[in-house]
């Protein structure tokens, strides 16, 4: 997987967290995911499809996290995965991958995004059956870290 | 949503466990998902794009049907969720989806797969984020049921 794709994810989740939520992320160094799974307490998943790319793209969220976006965005306090934090991270998953396509868009990467959907539970595991790199960056802060994996056919 | 949309995945579903795995599964009326969510040890998510169409499947297993099919197709015996049962869930989805596909496109309903993924962890939660209806199918055996939800935003 090319750079160049991945840059465009890293930008936009950085991009929609800090502005809906005054959250700064700092991004660590891309991982290959072997066969670890990411653990976390709720997820965005979204499939995406185009004539050169093929994949899955996911954003787990640490429950701290998912709760200090609700509080700065929304100005509700919530201590569990409700459904209004459930329709959050929806919301966020779709425009974190609405804006890396409009970026991709721009570099003749077309592809199309299929709907989100949100997987929650406690240490719940996500894997992307692909025959390509699975790919996974951890975004750090004080209120807790976000995890993104893309994760591509071809 | 139309019923000639909803069969095929019955049908696909039923024959690829009825074929792989020797188990006859009982299909329940079709209900529409409200607030309630899908709960179930192990889920198979996949996103659907076309020119008609935008949505994601999901079909959860309840893990004695899981471990069951396991037993049956590969003459494993297992009592936890691994990766081996993860590697089969995404496998059946991929079938089970590509088998619906192939229906509907004799009928003129064109659309692409994602790449499938799985998501496992007890009494993990699945919400579709849709504007159009949730559709959730139970599909009964004596070795535990499955669940099927297809959720289109048109």
């Amino acid at each position: 997987m090319k750079v160049e794709f991945i840059n465009p994810f890293i930008a936009s989740l950085k991009n929609v967290i800090g502005t809906m939520a005054q959250i700064d992320l700092v991004v660590q160094k891309p991982q290959k995911k072997g066969d670890e799974l990411a653990r976390g307490e709720v997820s965005g998943i979204i499939g995406m499809i185009g004539p050169q790319v093929k994949g899955s793209m996911a954003i787990t969220f640490d429950k701290a996290l998912a709760t200090s976006i609700m509080k700065n965005m929304l100005g509700e306090v919530t201590n569990s995965i409700d459904d209004e934090v459930r329709d959050m991270v929806g919301e966020m998953t779709n425009m974190i991958c609405g804006g890396a396509k409009s970026s991709l868009a721009e570099q003749n990467y077309d592809f199309e995004l299929a709907t989100p959907v949100i997987v929650s539970g406690t240490d719940h595991t996500i894997q992307h059956k692909v025959d390509g790199p699975k790919i996974i960056l951890t975004f750090a802060s004080p209120s807790g870290n976000a995890y993104l994996e893309i994760c591509f056919d071809k």
